[in-house]
């Protein structure tokens, strides 16, 4: 199947949204959109009879999520033995102030995905899919920075999951009060919260190095 | 046990951190000022034989993390019937770029923490928990919304898990090069990233509401 962002994301048991099923969004466009814009995602995976909730830095290239570790990691090596994951990504966009106390609540952009992760094999591979997460943090900066060498690439392990089976939920709203509650003298609003890019932080030693477009350009 | 922010957190088999285990952080002040500063944990946990990771707000009283919903959602369901969990709050505080593309990291400070989650009883225990969400979002705030009623107060469970097993590892660098990409004439230093108050939204009907003071200093 030929997907871009405008096929709309099937739904799975497990991608069903039960609370606020309102709020569940199906716009494959809005599941890449949040997936470029955040940095960080959560991944939850059993592995030694324990559940854990990892975070870890992740990049998108069509339908797929990538993660990248050391050969090492615990969390690496079970995800590459196929545990089944919980990969949690989320932009909080501000505080919903209404009326009541219980019906305050947040502005968010999030998506979950289920499945498994499978391995990148081979340094061609690995490679191509690193030069992606180079382009995220700063583009064009992986013709910059000196490439992976065979023994940091064998070192690392490259691991994607498919979006096949994803959820995004979307709350982006004034807050909503009871009809009860409507005439009560208390402020209501949204106080939003923005991931901003400050001011680039330089290295000692620049010594006569250009300051590369993305670094002078970085601050909002 | 008296435990003040001045007291070590302890190390556990799931909290000893091994990847970069310089980046461990014991101070139990630490830990208190990430999840205070963070709005939004991620949960993983097990039900229905899948492997979840689920975004939720959370607030901090003492060494207890604790967070609330309707009383039919899956995740409390599964969290008040003893489910082990993983809970991750991250803060992302800048990319670090380095001369070598595998020299990259991000800075960020982080905690997990490992447990079971306990069911807050009682009307007067939801409430008091909750007044301390509501100090969290607008200090004051809860003496100017409307308070819970007993039909919310009961159709929301409030659960809290201890700190005692907690895990926290802070990045806060200059990009770190080896030797031999030292005199590589690449940019290196830190782009800063920063989750900013930014200016309110008024809901529409406001009257003559006086604006409280946590609206009109909200933004930076």
């Amino acid at each position: 199947m030929n997907l871009n962002e405008c096929t709309p994301l099937p739904v799975s048991a497990r991608t069903t949204i039960r609370r606020l099923p309102e709020l569940a969004n199906h716009d494959r466009a809005m599941l890449y959109r949040i997936l470029d814009e955040a940095y960080v995602c959560h991944i939850a995976f059993v592995a030694d009879q324990d559940t854990h909730c990892i975070p870890t830095a992740h990049w998108r290239k069509d339908d797929f999520l990538y993660i990248h570790g050391s050969n090492g990691s615990r969390m690496l090596k079970a995800l590459a033995a196929g545990a089944q994951v919980g990969v949690a990504i989320t932009l909080l966009d501000g505080l919903v102030l209404a009326k009541s106390a219980f019906s305050h609540s947040m502005n968010y952009r999030s998506a979950v995905i289920y499945g498994r992760f499978e391995i990148v094999e081979g340094s061609a591979g690995k490679l191509a899919a690193m030069d992606i997460l180079m382009d995220k943090i700063a583009e064009g900066r992986k013709d910059e920075a000196r490439r992976g060498n065979a023994k940091e690439i064998n070192a690392t392990s490259v691991l994607r999951i498919s979006l096949a089976e994803a959820a995004v939920k979307v709350s982006a709203s004034l807050p909503s009060d009871k009809e009860e509650d409507r005439d009560l003298d208390v402020w209501t609003g949204v106080l939003p919260l923005k991931a901003t890019r400050i001011a680039p932080i330089h290295a000692e030693s620049q010594r006569n190095i250009a300051e590369p477009a993305y670094v002078t350009n970085w601050a909002e």
